[in-house]
């Protein structure tokens, strides 16, 4: 299902014309200079993560970009209920599902923090539609998730409990670069962010919810009327689509 | 106010018995081969990063740790109000002194999301008194933040707005090691660290509140009877003590 990883690091060749080789013969002397595949996405570079401060001489830039937020709904309560083991298998599983989905879509998988992951399309791999591939990841991991759902419980032993993935999507100008002067940390922060993470926190179990932006981005895969919801911080109320 | 980062690896001499040379000129053949000064913790290095699949042979152990979380309030309401400038200085500021307090009581900073800190007390520097120094890092980073808040709301020219950190703690049994296959990732999870991030999220601006496990933890620090809070995934009232 997952197609081959990229020789060359497709961020570097976009956006520097400059060929990176990333696997292979000729990716040793790359390696011996610490340059190597990215750990948030392996089709780029860990060049590509240092962008900012080595090249662009900006700590931090505003760019256009599309926001994911996937989160484990019923994971607080699972754990109280599972073993080591079966929690393990159960973010491993998560994880690896969300990874797959967000690189097969050429986004970058920025963190995972307990139960959620924070995905970023549109940097460094530029996409005219990155708001569609995006909802394209969203979609996949809620596809994979329900295929495996059953399988995944009987494993870890948790029996028939509420598990799901929920979903926030937003898109638009988003602060990108290396934020904290000590403890450096390459993510993406502002208002597209935090609607994305409340979005996110809003979905119901197997659902998708996008603002108004991701929709009118991706080019009539989203439908309806949606519906406006009050979101923690944001004084007005915010329409999501669920998608 | 920053003491001297350690020329060793603490975590390594603690663990290993190994000297690690994290600085000076004993350091550069190391550096050669990678290891450097970890960025979670300055004072321990990368191989304690890696020390459980490397070292341990297991992916994921289960240890006795202390785990803290930090929060902005009034973060996603500012953000929609300050530029980009802005933000970069409220979110240096705020990792920034997490940080300092966090490494001064030898925690690893192992995330920041957005406006949030995850800070983990016993790894890989061991200490007997983990729930107390955490505490004190706690303690440490409001009261950093109430003396230069003023001055650093000026700055981003954010006017009188509610800006103010909350904080959870909780301590015990925590599932630490790197999950997910393809995009590994070294953090906690499990109970108490749920129950931690919960506590934070309950916590109110200015705020510290604790489990009954880190006042039993901290040597007389916390007094008080504490109250029953109903938290999100758990089905019994959770005693959160203000500290």
């Amino acid at each position: 299902m997952t197609p081959e990883p990229a020789t060359l690091c497709l961020g570097c060749w976009q956006n520097l014309h400059v060929p990176i080789a990333l696997r292979g013969p000729f990716s040793i002397p790359f390696r011996v200079f610490g340059v190597k595949p990215s750990r948030m996405n392996p089709n780029t570079c860990t060049i590509c993560e240092m962008a900012f401060s080595r090249i662009m001489k900006a700590r931090a830039v505003t760019i256009d970009a599309t926001i994911m937020f996937a989160d484990l709904r019923g994971y607080t309560t699972l754990t109280q209920n599972i073993g080591q083991a079966g929690l393990t298998s159960l973010l491993d599983a998560f994880y690896d599902d969300c990874a797959a989905a967000i690189w097969r879509h050429d986004g970058l998988l920025n963190k995972t923090i307990g139960d959620a992951v924070l995905a970023i399309f549109n940097f460094p791999v530029k996409q005219g539609d990155h708001a569609a591939q995006a909802l394209l990841a969203a979609r996949a991991i809620q596809q994979r998730f329900a295929e495996r759902r059953d399988a995944l419980l009987e494993t870890i032993g948790a029996g028939d409990v509420e598990l799901g993935i929920g979903i926030g999507i937003d898109s638009g100008d988003t602060n990108f670069g290396e934020f904290g002067q000590s403890h450096r940390d390459l993510t993406a922060v502002g208002t597209v962010v935090n609607r994305a993470a409340r979005a996110q926190a809003t979905a119901k179990s197997g659902e998708i919810l996008v603002t108004s932006a991701v929709r009118d981005r991706s080019s009539g895969m989203v439908s309806g009327e949606g519906r406006d919801f009050s979101l923690k911080g944001f004084e007005q109320p915010v329409r999501l689509f669920a998608a």
